[in-house]
């Protein structure tokens, strides 16, 4: 079976899990709103519930939604994986996409973010502001709704419940370590070391985006064995720490058209790979300028800050890097995959290596 | 056994469970920030769960998170009650105080109140501000790394995580009914209804602060059945209702001093039960100077919506409701307590009815 297809009915149609994807939200909003609370008194909080979720959940590339389904299907023969078994994948898929709302939306009140995904951030909605923290919550807690409804007489139900938990607590640690590492007004570039820079990036984004995804689909397999999930923890923390240097890189040199959003990591002092690799590379005296121009609002800081950047040629720099971290993935693959297929890994490096949004 | 006396080695000394309750506390901290995550790059967001957690958790009047060993104490005998199972029993009950400290540091955000529990709303602080977001999700986190550790082996781990899961979406369902009900600067008085307070009540308040500490005793004395489960709930929720009229009282009425936090749901536009109650007594020119002042911030309109309060005689009113209730709710538990102790119920209702703090 090809990575992303099944087919589908009696006519040999195939159907790509992209588009089973897609089509399963709308069921998924009318379960949360209409089928599981029924209390009339609701019914005003659950019209805001799929308000959030309409606005929040989908519009992202949803590669972490995806790799469940798509990483199952590596794991079992297409003979074990029972329709149901694919609805349940897809619904899992869509538990990660709504964490990653849940997380999203609340980030961008604490980073007075302005757009996400090419339209407003869900704070900055006339009327939103911050009642935007309790619609967050609601995002999470629709996680467990719906692990609750689809997945509750299966045997590994309460791994997921968790794996959903322990990665939130992660990344809540991560979050926090960021926050207190780049305070707004508060310049510091004596604490953006490499140490602190990979240790965010694997609490904040690798255990929800890379590890979640796949231990989930791992547990729907039925491996639960401890040294599988560190193995495959190792290989896809260190592919989570290239996607966000990627991101990061993104952040300065993407093309807001297609990223969709604005990035404002220098504005924001924050720890970002091009500043922690920019600070190995450069002089006294360039660090003096950088220090009079990193996390300042302006625009023509901003400026100074990405003239330096050019100067010390980062595209070329990140380049580089990503070659390197391509061949160390490949290798770490060989040696932790072990009775893991290694599609599974290699699928999903595929999607994120040279990507440009 | 006395209600909240345990034995307490060789020599009989008695401890109350208050007293074991609140030695736990930092012995919980150290557990959840130096022996459950090692990861030494985290060192510095540990520190920072400490300090919430130190600054937020404690201080309440502790009434939900005790009576999980207090209703388990009426539910199994004392022989059935090892050591351990009062330790998961308090941890449990540390889990709902955090729960509510989760939901009080995000709810003084988005109110804009000031202080809580006599002292600075944490969002309040020098230097922390909007990062408090992530704060609150640091101790929600808490409650399942507490309970992943000290109930994992337990038969009803899956009851308890489903539990807490459950009710931390009825009362986000509920604060979401609140926040739409009472938007500030936005007066319209049709909007407080009874069935709407009712509503509110029920879900924001009265799930985790009456029905989540008993059932959850419940389910440790392993009494998982729904329909004792849906008797219970029936008599919680009662007086978790009356709870929360009696918080809506005592906001106006009652002494700063003794609550520790002053009152500001006339100017949050709140619905609470006394506009709700007072706009079923009053004439339609009370009605209109009550349009005129409620939910402004200025001391004047404050004033004059409690001048309108005592003039409707609301203490007198409140005192009348409070009679009744405590009636009906002693009939509740006549009907529907059937195999529980009646125990489980008088003594959480004793704790509340004719509190001023």
């Amino acid at each position: 079976m090809s990575d992303s297809k099944c087919r589908n009915g009696a006519h040999g149609s195939t159907t790509t899990d992209a588009e089973l994807f897609d089509r399963q939200f709308e069921e998924l909003v009318s379960e949360l709103t209409e089928q599981d609370l029924t209390d009339p008194v609701l019914a005003d909080a659950l019209g805001r519930l799929r308000e959030v979720l309409r606005y929040n959940a989908p519009g992202g590339k949803r590669n972490r939604g995806l790799s469940v389904i798509g990483s199952l299907r590596e794991l079992v023969t297409p003979s074990e994986l029972s329709p149901d078994a694919v609805r349940r994948a897809l619904v899992v898929g869509w538990c990660i996409e709504l964490l990653q709302a849940f997380f999203l939306v609340a980030d961008d009140i604490m980073d007075a973010s302005v757009t996400r995904r090419g339209q407003p951030c869900w704070y900055k909605k006339e009327g939103i502001g911050l009642d935007a923290i309790n619609d967050a919550f609601l995002l999470e807690g629709a996680i467990y709704r719906l692990l609750r409804r689809c997945c509750r007489n299966q045997p590994y139900y309460t791994n997921l419940l968790e794996l959903f938990t322990e990665t939130s607590f992660q990344t809540e640690l991560g979050q926090a370590l960021d926050l207190m590492t780049a305070p707004p007004n508060q310049i510091d570039l004596n604490r953006f070391t490499e140490e602190r820079y990979k240790a965010i990036v694997k609490y904040k984004t690798a255990f929800y985006s890379f590890y979640l995804p796949v231990a989930a689909a791992m547990y729907m397999a039925g491996i639960d064995s401890e040294v599988e999930h560190n193995n495959a923890k190792i290989i896809l923390l260190e592919m989570g720490e290239f996607f966000q240097i990627q991101d990061d890189y993104l952040d300065c040199y993407g093309d807001p058209a297609v990223t969709g959003k604005i990035g404002t990591d220098i504005q924001d002092n924050k720890c970002s790979w091009l500043v922690v690799t920019a600070l190995g590379l450069m002089t006294s005296v360039q660090r003096e300028e950088l220090q009079s121009c990193y996390g300042r609002n302006d625009e023509d800081s901003v400026a100074r800050v990405k003239a330096l950047y050019n100067t010390l040629e980062m595209p070329s720099h990140y380049r580089q890097h990503e070659e390197e971290s391509y061949q160390r993935l490949v290798q770490l693959i060989e040696r932790h995959a072990q009775n893991l297929p290694h599609a599974v890994f290699l699928n999903f490096a595929k999607k994120i290596y040279k990507r440009n949004k």
